[in-house]
């Protein structure tokens, strides 16, 4: 889990209704926040002062005749991640938080954000900013429809989702106000600071690390364009993580993401890469049969060329198959409509989310060398956090380290959520110097992280306690991870959707009245990217099939108190069942994340014998597979660690087998003798 | 259950993505159908012929220069039943199935149906139609793109749901075609034989029977339009319930539901009924204040004028808030985009699904008559099946007159769904004297129906057997039966969508590779329709809130063999939870249909301990509230009946206790000697 999987999440919550949780300012930040109310308003030293970049901006908005600009925090390929020189939002407000849309006035400046981000806000944005705790697009179209009746709005349309375009222009429209589409960027031409544009290297994926060959990559996506009934005669890719797939490429322009600024245009007769050709090496260019013209021949074009060459293109007897979550208004304006094929997702999209045979494997080799690291870490915390000398960020710092000693490392996935205590309640934490808390036995850890790898990329999170946890702690951890077993073990008909069958895992917390607002999952890429769309729980995410990746990770946030998470990386698989109504094979989920979940925390006598039993199968699967490789690795002391912390829950600690509402501790012993043996 | 909550149950279908099911003839149906491609064709005698009506349509179209005419299955309020008097489609085609439509070009014509009439349509359709069996819009325009591409297609605006419109205009305007509504409709100009217009009276609602009077409904509507940020002027009101409920008035222009040909428009100021004024006694004008003109006096129009009174009020600076499902085009055309606010539904709609204490008691009390009338068929069925005397069609007959004997009884709520054996593997068969089969002892048979009282609706479906089901029946049976049964407990968050609930109906069959192929619920009315939009667990359902009624419906449908449903009617009521996260109570469901299952069907030893012992207490509940409702109406014999079918699963019968996927024989005893006594 990590920013952008959140905001998605914020919908999730709006559909549960519950939004109790999603809108607390963290405890730990009172006091060193701003005070514009107070006279004089009170900043405190961690505030950006953005009164140039201000005066900079609305007198090029005068330039160009608006009376408003909208300011996303994301890049022309809609990423997650951006590097430095897209960060314009971040330079504008002062605020650092990964999500949130700035939009300025000549009068006003507003930031919108999501509760994460609401305590970081008032730290780092001076009083030219207004802050709006209401993050969807509606509650930015309506103020601007109050603050400017009638007038124009400028925006970036390189910076707009075709989505996100109509989410504004439709109730703008309807309203007389009017969106004008500027390809200039207004704060661009004003970032005199502003970083280099990345040009280190693009390299190419070693062919044990890939799935298939960019050639049979190709070809398959030309014969789902020749199968469509639409007929279309080409596929424009615009999402970073399109092109690197498509091609076996990677690079380092993108934090976390090993990814590349790019687009392709591929027809049945040619493919075009836009891509910034003076990056491209000799080798690579060779691999990519750059000095041919014929249709497996990559013809490399400047990347600021694809808004015209995309025009030009569009000149012949064309039809364009596009996906409208990843490409920009900017390239789809310049399109006919008619010339136009549109889906969600492009066929790019949707096929790298079913990973093949060998990608499978790559994945699942990735996730025993970072259960190894992962094991590691959880010794070394068992024996140092007693001593007091461990804290947020020097817990981080060691788990990426660790990573990076094994085999394949290539840097974390994502910034490492590290959280003791009532950091943890705030469901995205990250550790800072100015709010890092000392790990004590006294309370709760929540670790999330993850490494990529040259043959995959890992996510997982761990929620541990080495003390004496209370009650309510193991209830809330205990009815968590009955969530994770249930929805990891949950059969369902093929093509499933995602977001019915995320049910399972809440259903546990529900029963207490107890509950998590975020989503309960996201697909995950081969050595890309750590939330790959469109796998996963969500509304919007396409239908469960056999081959896809996807993070499995409900949780409870108690805020001011504890935050718990435990999160699996699960590979969909063919479920064997009795009937098989519907001709189809039903899925359910096989868990590829090898880690121990923390036995203190454990309280097995509200589990059901059935989850139990899975649980003490998923740790025999453990020892199997991670055992071998610590010895290989000549990790003696994890070793054996590993082994007395996969121990099978034994009749001595399963004092209770609860069905459900009723408990009969009774039964257990008897039930265990005939069934656990 | 019934017709168009099926056509919504095809989405879910797809959305499952197993599709097998809902694509089957019906074997019973081979050989009584039409043979268009045998030379010369064979037409059974059920058949239609449409040569007459088709031409005199086409005479029309050229007149009104269109290539294409689109002929629907609805009325002006998009009604799930329609009155004679509107069956327009069914006198184009001869086919008289509920749900489908039609579209007639100058050289070809075709229907649209789903599954469940493809052989009714194959046996009253003459070869003048094609039968196309992709009922979704998008085929439609597909296919008529592919036949007159570019050419005008006329519609009758009143025909239309706003998004019907779109669904159909968008497509056809992108690719060049021309949708144009024309208000004269055209198959009404050709209809020689036309029933006429109902005219019987409209009587009011005694208070009795009403949860809040006509002024108090009115000012609660106002005071939502008063609060809402959009600040509406007025209220349009489309759908037949809606000014039904508003007023507490109640007709009979419409099968099974007691509904009348109705609009309204409510604003501050006025109340304005469009209705045939001549059928509005003096009575009904005294109740309704029509002589005087102030907000709380209620202003007759005549039904017509309803388009034309609404323009002119547009003329106003004004706000008109309408719902977007039940209002047609033919309104939403003559309103200015700037003077409309829309919703999925009208506050009115929203509004009645949410009942109050009153309407909740009267809902309970018609539930406890009709689980009388209920009872008596079984027992009657369980006394007279045996002698091979009863078959699907005077069964059907049979349960609807001994609700017919109930008090306050209005007919039935639906047409009885009455199946024996292979028959009821059709979801949605209704029997008619071609295709009705005998009871016997040595199949399945399903009963699907519900009576409109004065005090509420009731809709009840159950599936019995009188010899021995085979195993695989009881299996399947009691997985519908754990499905019903996990969902009626499960506990959820207030404001939870319907759509991710409904797995736990479907997770007991999924576990086996069962499912089907249908929604699992739907909202009902008090004294209106039995499918009372827009509560269910369809993802277009808006979410659950305390006070709502829904019927919870899993099934299973063995094509060729048998068929089976548990359906009750379910109220949303407050759970009693350990800890409450988000603030607000935690939600779940109370079943107040109250009729045993058959515990023929039953198989114990695959259900929870949890669902027998839920099973055992809803048992009491029946005991304590129809048991005293059958002495004090003497039926003894059906008390006694009653009695012995809700006896507590005992440890004899309770062979074994399952925990999901692992069984454990020997603990059955010892656990129900700690547990059930």
């Amino acid at each position: 889990m990590a920013p952008s999987h959140w905001i998605f999440s914020t919908w999730i919550f709006i559909l549960c209704g519950c939004t109790a949780g999603l809108y607390k300012q963290p405890s730990s930040e009172e006091g060193i926040t701003r005070n514009c109310t107070s006279n004089p308003p009170y900043l405190p030293p961690t505030v950006v002062n953005t009164s140039q970049q201000l005066s900079a901006l609305r007198q090029q908005m005068r330039t160009f005749n608006i009376s408003a600009y909208i300011i996303p925090a994301t890049d022309a390929h809609m990423s997650e991640y951006i590097a430095e020189f897209d960060k314009r939002r971040e330079w504008m407000t002062g605020f650092t938080g990964s999500a949130g849309t700035a939009v300025v006035t000549m009068t006003k400046a507003a930031l919108w954000t999501d509760s994460r981000y609401w305590a970081e806000a008032e730290r780092q944005m001076d009083c030219n900013w207004e802050l709006q705790k209401t993050p969807w697009i509606s509650s930015i179209v309506e103020w601007l429809l109050n603050e400017i009746p009638g007038e124009r709005i400028g925006f970036d349309p390189f910076l707009f989702s075709i989505n996100d375009w109509n989410s504004y222009s439709e109730p703008i429209k309807s309203s007389g106000g009017i969106l004008s589409s500027i390809t200039t960027n207004l704060v661009d031409t004003v970032w005199s600071t502003r970083p280099p544009l990345p040009s280190n290297q693009i390299y190419q994926l070693r062919e044990e690390f890939t799935g298939s060959t960019w050639q049979e990559k190709v070809s398959s996506i030309r014969s789902q364009m020749s199968q469509h009934s639409q007929k279309p005669t080409a596929v424009l890719l615009s999402a970073l993580d399109e092109s690197a797939w498509l091609f076996n490429l990677r690079g380092k322009d993108i934090p976390y993401n090993p990814l590349f600024y790019s687009y392709t245009l591929l027809s049945h007769d040619f493919i075009r890469l836009f891509v910034n050709v003076t990056r491209i090496t000799p080798e690579v260019q060779k691999y990519l049969n750059t000095n041919c013209t014929g249709p497996l021949c990559v013809q490399l074009i400047d990347y600021n060329q694809v808004q015209e060459n995309v025009r030009k293109y569009t000149e012949g007897n064309v039809k364009i198959w596009i996906g409208m979550e990843y490409t920009t208004y900017g390239l789809y304006e310049v399109i006919p409509k008619e010339k136009l094929l549109t889906d969600n997702y492009s066929p790019v999209m949707k096929t790298k989310a079913v990973k093949n045979q060998k990608e499978q494997q790559l994945m699942r080799k990735s996730h025993i060398r970072d259960a190894v690291a992962m094991t590691q870490f959880l010794v070394w915390l068992e024996k140092t956090v007693p001593k007091g000398t461990v804290d947020e960020m020097s817990a981080a710092n060691y788990v990426d380290s660790l990573r990076g000693k094994q085999e394949h490392s290539a840097g974390p996935s994502f910034a490492t959520i590290s959280a003791s205590g009532l950091n943890a309640a705030l469901a995205h934490y990250s550790p800072s110097n100015k709010t890092k808390r000392k790990l004590t036995v006294d309370e709760m850890y929540l670790i999330d992280s993850g490494g990529q790898y040259l043959d995959g990329t890992t996510d997982i999170t761990r929620t541990l306690h080495w003390g004496k946890p209370t009650a309510f702690e193991k209830e809330a951890y205990t009815r968590v991870l009955m969530g994770n077993l249930d929805l990891t073990m949950l059969i369902f008909p093929s093509e499933s959707s995602g977001r019915p069958l995320e049910t399972l895992a809440r259903k546990p917390l529900w029963e207490a009245g107890l509950n998590y607002g975020h989503g309960t999952g996201h697909g995950i890429g081969n050595f890309l990217s750590i939330h790959e769309w469109p796998v996963g729980f969500q509304s919007n995410n396409i239908p469960m099939t056999k081959g896809m990746f996807t993070s499995i990770e409900p949780g409870y946030y108690h805020d001011g108190g504890f935050g718990i998470r435990i999160e699996d990386v699960a590979l969909v698989v063919e479920a064997q069942t009795k009937y098989m109504f519907g001709g189809q094979p039903y899925l359910t989920f096989e868990a590829i994340t090898l880690v121990p979940y923390d036995q203190k925390l454990i309280d097995t006598t509200i589990m059901s014998a059935t989850q139990i039993n899975y649980l003490n199968n998923y740790y025999q699967t453990i020892r199997k597979i991670i055992g071998p490789e610590l010895k290989n690795q000549k990790l003696e002391e994890e070793y054996t660690w590993l082994m007395r912390n996969t121990e099978s829950f034994s009749q001595g600690t399963l004092a209770a087998v609860s069905l459900g509402t009723m408990t009969f501790t009774l039964l257990a012993n008897v039930f265990l003798q005939r069934v656990l043996v």
